[in-house]
């Protein structure tokens, strides 16, 4: 009996760490996503990434709310040079029906290497996917 | 009958918006008791306002985990001269048993004004009170 709850409960520590990598998976493959339709141009397609009512937190700007403004956000960043995204999720954590991601990202802009960190918070929507609700960064350097 | 369903759904749409707005209410003491220690240039009692491995994110800087880390990341911005700090909660939305902020932040830094914006994942602690999680921020300007 003992043998069997210990075995229970190592199950489930082991079922809930896979299942914890996996989120982390998931969020990876959509920061991917994200990326691409960046590096693609595409600033309504990462619109379309965040929920309906999402705020972006951006530095050197105002804080922005709605995918129009957000996809007008990741637009003027297109048009400014910068490319080359990358995003990689660091400590993935399920709080209710969201997820809080710390990741890093790099990028460039014309000579210049970028790299910074951010604070997303994800919602799960109706049909099991993510979107971005909050997303804020900010820069390593000056 | 009828009427009392609804005045039954009427209530509980009420005491849940009381709930939200005393969240909120809430987290913008807790900023208070931030802004204070800051101000007061007790960097200790800041980072005590932190869970144990809570992470920050400073723009300019690389992400800092735990709170010995913390008092001393505040500890250089104190003595950087970054004075006069005041948080403002702005949208608080509570996720499980954690809750997300965006807040807005005013500071002086010798003869400039910084303005700037937040987000902050807060957890209750076992006696009900809520930490400083996750800490991110950026400037609105340059």
């Amino acid at each position: 009996m003992r043998g069997s709850i210990f075995s229970t409960l190592a199950a489930v520590a082991i079922s809930s760490s896979v299942l914890a990598a996996d989120l982390k998976d998931t969020i990876q493959r959509n920061n991917e996503v994200f990326a691409q339709a960046y590096n693609a141009g595409d600033a309504a397609g990462v619109a379309a990434l965040y929920t309906e009512d999402a705020v972006i937190l951006p530095p050197g700007a105002e804080m922005a709310e709605g995918r129009e403004a957000i996809a007008e956000f990741w637009q003027g960043a297109i048009d400014s040079g910068m490319k080359d995204l990358k995003l990689e999720a660091g400590d993935v954590e399920e709080q209710g029906d969201a997820v809080r991601e710390i990741g890093r990202f790099t990028a460039t802009a014309g000579e210049n290497s970028l790299s910074g960190k951010y604070v997303v918070v994800w919602k799960k929507t109706g049909d099991g996917t993510w979107q971005l609700d909050t997303d804020i960064w900010n820069l390593n350097g000056n």
